[in-house]
C-alpha cells in the first residue's frame, strides 16, 4: 500500500524539469499515484523580497545551478539546452495543466512544456506552442481549454493554488508532498517516493 | 588515476555535518585524495546583503532545512540533534582546521566539531571544546595551536581564505571541488567523487 505523492511544480523552474522527465516510470516502479499539482513561484517569490528568479539575483548561485543542469541532465539522459530567456512566464500553460490535472494526458502535457522552456528554447506564452503541447499530449479541444483558461474563474483558481503552497510551507519547485511530508527539488525524488511506499 | 577533491566547508553549515561525517570511507573507496578547506561563509553571505543564515532569513526554507536534516541524517545513519543557537560562530576551529589541513588529524578534528555543534550541541568557540575535540582527534599539541591561531598571521590566512572561496565562485557549504568543477551540497558529495576518478 502506498500513498500518493503530490507533484508540486512551476513551469519556469529549471530543477522541475529533470524531475518531471524522470517521474512517472520511477513512480510506476514504485507503485505509488501522482498527483499533478501546479503553481506559481512569483507570488511566494515576492513575499520573499525577490522579484526575479533568485538565480538572477545571486549570479554566483546561477551560474552554478547552468553547469549542474548540464551535468545532472547528461547523468540522468534527459535533453537539456539553456534557454536563452530566464525563467519565462509559464502562467498560460499552468492555468491549462491545472485545469486538466485529473487527465490522463496531464503528465506527458507537463513535459512537453517543459521540453519546450529547456529543450526547444520557445516561448512558453505563445498559445500556439500551448496548443502544439496539449495537442501532441493528448489533449482532445485544445482550443477549447485555452478559451476556459482564459476566464476569471480559472486564473481565480490559479491565485488559489499558489495561496494554498505558501499554506504548505512550500517555497521552491519541484516539492513533492506525501502526506504532511515536503520533499524540495529534484534531489529528493527518490527519497519522496521511499516515503510514499513506507 | 584519480584528482584529489577539495571538501569546502564552514562549521556553522548544516548540510555539511552529514557530508564531513560521510565523506573519508566513500573517498578511500573511490581512491581519492581529500583536501580539507576551512572557510567562512559570513563574507560570501555578507556581500549578498545577508547578515544571518538564509535559513533564518526565510523562515519556510528553515522549517524544511531542519526537517530535512532530520530525514537524511536518520538515512545516512548519522547522529544529528538540531542545536539550541544557530548558526554557531565557527571561526575559532576553523582557524585551526586551516593551520592543520595537512595534519593526518584533521577529519577526525573536523568530524568532531560538526558532532559538537549538531550532536553534543555546545558552544564551537570555547576554547575548552576546541581543544578537547583537538586532543581526541590526535593533535599532540591542542594548546600550542590555540596559541598560534590567536595571531594576526593565522588570521589573515582565514580572511585570504575566504576570499579564495569567494573567488572560485563558492557560495554556500559543502561546496567539492575537483578541478574547474564546483559541487555545491551533501547532496553533491557522490558526483564529486565520480568526477574526480573520471
Amino acid at each position: 500500500m502506498s500513498r500518493p505523492l503530490e507533484v508540486w511544480f512551476e513551469f519556469a523552474s529549471t530543477y522541475s524539469h529533470p524531475a518531471v522527465q524522470r517521474i512517472e516510470p520511477l513512480a510506476k516502479q514504485a507503485g505509488v499515484e501522482l498527483r499533478w499539482r501546479p503553481f506559481l513561484l512569483g507570488p511566494i517569490f515576492g513575499k520573499q523580497g525577490w522579484n526575479d528568479s533568485p538565480f538572477n539575483i545571486y549570479p554566483q548561485k546561477g551560474a552554478y545551478m547552468w553547469r549542474d543542469m548540464e551535468r545532472l541532465c547528461e547523468k540522468y539522459g534527459v535533453a537539456f539546452r539553456k534557454p536563452a530567456k530566464f525563467p519565462r512566464n509559464g502562467i498560460l500553460p499552468a492555468r491549462c495543466a491545472l485545469a486538466s490535472e485529473s487527465q490522463p494526458w496531464v503528465g506527458q502535457f507537463v513535459r512537453n512544456v517543459y521540453n519546450g522552456n529547456f529543450v526547444e528554447d520557445v516561448d512558453t506564452m505563445d498559445p500556439a506552442n500551448v496548443t502544439r503541447w496539449l495537442r501532441q499530449a493528448g489533449c482532445p479541444d485544445p482550443e477549447s481549454l485555452l478559451a476556459k483558461v482564459a476566464t476569471e474563474e480559472e486564473k481565480q483558481k490559479m491565485r488559489a493554488r499558489s495561496d494554498e503552497a505558501a499554506a504548505l510551507g512550500i517555497f521552491g519547485a519541484p516539492t513533492f508532498v506525501v502526506g504532511k511530508e515536503l520533499f524540495w527539488g529534484n534531489d529528493r525524488l527518490e527519497d519522496a517516493l521511499e516515503w510514499a511506499v513506507r
